[in-house]
């Protein structure tokens, strides 16, 4: 039995962004009536990001809003998509007149509305282009009538990279140019000891026998490649990174961006002890960690588990990573 | 049942400490003879900060060390004080010839490590002074053989503002009371819905009925003032707000410093809808949020709950709060 601090079910999403905007007063502001988060003094004469979809993924994507990231995040509610009304007032209210970025997870839903919402802003003279993440290999399937990989924590680093180049004069063309390159060499693989529990539900969404963990496991508790044998640390980061370092193509010499994320239930010491692992396995592979990022980015609730993204560091891709960024999530 | 993500459990904090570095590499070095974690690049000629304790508690101290913070975090085991002699090395290392400040919170075995530690400084012409937090209003009594008040989160506030006069160059006169003012004013109530569970073992340290709340908890799981009635998010703020505004004798036109604390096992949505009700319960009593800090920064493994502190915030305070730092877990 897992409890929620909340007041009421249909209240959570509201109050959390009102919550997290008064955490954050020089950062962030919200529209409470279109359920979106913007950066407190919006900016101008840039190309704008614009991202978002289901609640429960804290701090993706509402934390990611602020200079040198996302312009606005639409919130939907918990694991369901924002509206198309939602999606299209956030795009408009991103747009400084050159345009818009829409920076998606590839869940059918959230695809959808943000077309609708790409098609009802251009009726408004507000260009958009629509740049897709999908980098979780565990859903990766040579089945065509698959909807393709899900979107994971790829997100955070295509909304950092071209956030960066937004900010620096980059035009729509560019700047949706780099946010696909860094989605699709990006792949990410996740795995769960417990499942999280829905605000106004008492039991996770599903169980694990005390021997075994969901491998390939999606943020919303969807199923994954396998159940698998409980293992040490160690054992659980190979158990990602090789299948990542493989599907890469990664060979000796290599550099990458890695990213290790919590899913929410982990304590920092589980993290850090992720993390050694996830160094130890590239380096015996001859692959140079060249940035890292370690922490809760994109949760599933409480969800007790992690995953490891990798994407390929070029000089480009790190000097975009090393800009400055100030939102309530990453600062640097 | 609750497991862990680890190798073994001997080997956690080495291992989770040995991550924590290679997750921060430009900021931190690990010093695993001794057990501690320093800057990457020590300071010169200022007052050093030393802090540390027991670990389980993360990011304190570990991710707290770094320009305007600590220069020194020493790791003892899970809820378990470092030895004197690893303090006494820490201590030794913080040094850089202005003397050390020792931040300790008060717990027995802290308290005597860290003065055994500082005489033996006196034997290396290292001159420290120790600075006392004892913050959990939870704990006061009028009982002259208790033990005080214990030292909980406003242990983040007295390191963020003695770090930052230190960095100014504050002697070590000014900078150990600065700390002992913030500490003095500084209260903190806890609660928790569910206990943390340690590593190598499966079940949480105290069990609670679906009903009930432990409220006034301590961050190892100790009992604190009475078990009461589970609640709604906004109810639950005021049990912890109430107390401690009549304990600082906070009247209207009072202005301070929040920190919204997450014990470890809470949802960024439901610290954010708790920062709601916080900064509502103090608004309703003309009690100005001058700044606040939201999120997990004293934790007590896998807890899930949530801590509120309140510290009376003057010119001098909010200019040290504000001045900049670079920590893992405190960054502006």
């Amino acid at each position: 039995m897992r409890r929620h601090i909340i007041n009421s079910t249909d209240a959570v999403i509201s109050e959390a962004l009102e919550g997290l905007t008064l955490a954050h007063p020089n950062l962030l502001r919200y529209n409470a009536e279109h359920g979106f988060i913007t950066r407190a003094a919006p900016a101008r004469d840039k190309v704008g990001l614009v991202s978002g979809g289901g609640s429960g993924h804290e701090p993706l994507h509402v934390g990611l809003v602020g200079v040198g990231m996302l312009d606005v995040a639409v919130a939907g509610a918990v694991f369901a998509s924002p509206t198309a009304l939602q999606v299209h007032e956030g795009t408009i209210a991103a747009d400084s007149g050159r345009g818009v970025v829409q920076i998606v997870k590839n869940y059918t839903g959230d695809v959808l509305n943000f077309t609708i919402a790409g098609e009802l802003a251009g009726d408004h003279d507000v260009q958009t282009e629509m740049v897709l993440v999908d980098d979780d290999l565990a859903t990766d399937t040579s089945d065509p009538d698959a909807p393709g990989r899900r979107g994971t924590t790829a997100t955070v680093i295509v909304e950092k990279v071209a956030g960066a180049l937004a900010e620096r004069g980059g035009d729509l063309r560019q700047v949706t140019t780099i946010a696909r390159r860094t989605a699709r060499h990006s792949r990410t693989m996740s795995l769960a000891l417990a499942a999280g529990t829905h605000p106004g539900s008492d039991d996770p969404q599903f169980d694990l026998d005390a021997g075994e963990i969901e491998l390939g496991v999606g943020i919303h508790g969807e199923r994954g490649v396998r159940r698998a044998a409980f293992a040490p640390a160690d054992e659980l980061a190979a158990s990602l990174v090789e299948p990542l370092v493989e599907d890469l193509g990664l060979r000796r010499g290599a550099a990458v961006l890695a990213v290790v994320n919590g899913l929410g239930g982990e304590t920092p010491i589980e993290l850090a002890i992720v993390t050694r692992a996830v160094h130890r396995l590239l380096a015996d592979r001859g692959i140079t960690v060249r940035r890292n990022l370690v922490g809760d980015y994109v949760t599933s609730l409480d969800m007790h588990g992690f995953s490891v993204t990798l994407t390929p560091a070029d000089d480009e891709l790190t000097d975009l990573w090393d800009a400055p960024v100030r939102t309530p999530a990453l600062t640097w």
